[in-house]
């Protein structure tokens, strides 16, 4: 008995861990068991999980026989990251120009921004998107936090066109914010034709870098069917964009979260919810 | 019995799921038990993910008692990335100037870079830097992987001033590789100061751009302990930068893991070490 424990815990974390999970037979192998034990065993840590709110375990039948693991949204986890930016960004000192924040120091720390990634994974899930779309800098932590809860690609749009690019499209646009014309690039080679993108930046005001990327991705016959970012001006009301997911609206200097965000956290959090069978 | 065996799938997941740790006493009233239970709980996780080669739990003790959680290094995940590395490389169409490479489109996927930040983290871990900096824009997504493995920040360093950074500070430097003159600038609020810095990007060539990072840190009296890359060329043997930890060598247009990296793999796979205690 003492051993299926030792087992469930190793397995748990093998399958839940980040990157691909191990095809059964390897878990088989690794673990010592034969593959009904390892089957058994697997449901349980599938319901557990779910009950849980922790996860949920999608088993692939077929050849070779993998699983794979989609991550619970850990509500207290993006409950602690906006309180952070919220303070943070009403520090009267973060504005380093009409209309400008400084953020760079809070876009790079990965507890900050992998659980509003996940938030916005989760609220853009149903549009079946294969890639992630963002234009650099800024907005690359949150696109990869994206891209790693969907377990989809990011594709880069560049500023300028780059010698290790090779040949790129171009287009040159009027920026809503600065009113200037700005240009934005993506190679030739890169694999988005065809795909459904979901952009996802850091910041977005009239949202002409938005507007622009979507122009810019439709020369490659791939289409923007959502747009994710971490904040949303409230002026002006009227976006160049449709339908964009923000998690904190600024106001005259002040932010707040999102209609939606401030839903989905009152929602509550699964992981809270008792996980002991005979408490339920 | 099966209650334990419940308790203790979510109790993996929970201690190593991305992202801050909930505290031992949130932990118990999730999992609705004594402190007492789940310390016990806690210590069979501790040694199986231990012993598997998993991970580590670190127990801090003191007001409020929680948990660190340090992921295992996935030898197999490390050696899966570095095939699609070498394969993809080695493909002559990704040449796309005399010694520059195209890899923005395997840079941002974030199954192919993170278990090399991993594998880099685990190399330079023994640094006890407190900052992980990089230049925009390729090198970024290996820069998160770093400071995520070793629960760091990033400091980004701008190729341009940005309204948005306020006051900069800016070095120009002859890049060794396009004998241009370059320029990089820092934040003056960027938070660096005093700080032990390990420098990530995604390729070195003479190391004019490492440099030049290293001196423009110091200026904010930071230093830089180490630097890591994913492709370093062979190709002026002599760096101007010293001590770098590749994980890639690519000499004329071929590409090959680094000496370290293969005796790293050759190591072995803990993860796929017997788990049945059994057996061991």
């Amino acid at each position: 008995m003492r051993d299926r424990l030792r087992r469930l815990v190793a397995l748990t974390r093998m399958v839940t861990r980040p990157g691909p999970v191990p095809l059964l037979s390897e878990m088989a192998d690794a673990l010592q068991v034969a593959k009904s034990t390892l089957s058994e065993d697997l449901a349980l840590v599938r319901d557990v999980l779910s009950e849980a709110g922790l996860g949920e375990i999608h088993t692939q039948v077929g050849v070779g026989g993998g699983v794979r693991f989609v991550e619970g949204l850990d509500v207290n986890q993006v409950r602690a990251a906006l309180e952070v930016w919220v303070q943070a960004l009403d520090e009267p000192d973060r504005m380093t120009g009409p209309g400008f924040l400084y953020m760079t120091d809070l876009l790079f720390r990965p507890e900050l921004v992998d659980p509003l990634g996940a938030l916005l994974a989760e609220r853009l899930a149903g549009r079946s998107a294969g890639l992630v779309a963002t234009v650099e800098t800024k907005g690359i932590p949150l696109a990869l936090a994206v891209s790693r809860a969907l377990s989809i690609p990011v594709v880069l749009i560049r500023r300028d066109n780059r010698l290790s690019e090779g040949s790129s499209l171009s287009i040159n646009y009027l920026s809503g914010s600065s009113h200037r014309i700005q240009s934005m690039s993506l190679a030739r080679r890169a694999p988005v034709r065809g795909a459904r993108v979901l952009f996802v930046d850091d910041f977005l005001k009239a949202g002409g870098t938005a507007r622009a990327a979507t122009d810019l991705l439709h020369e490659f016959d791939a289409e923007v069917v959502g747009v994710g970012v971490l904040v949303a001006t409230a002026s002006p009301a009227a976006k160049l964009v449709a339908d964009v997911a923000a998690c904190l609206r600024w106001e005259e200097s002040s932010v707040a979260p999102t209609p939606w965000v401030a839903a989905r956290l009152a929602a509550g959090a699964p992981a809270q919810q008792s996980t002991d069978p005979a408490a339920r």
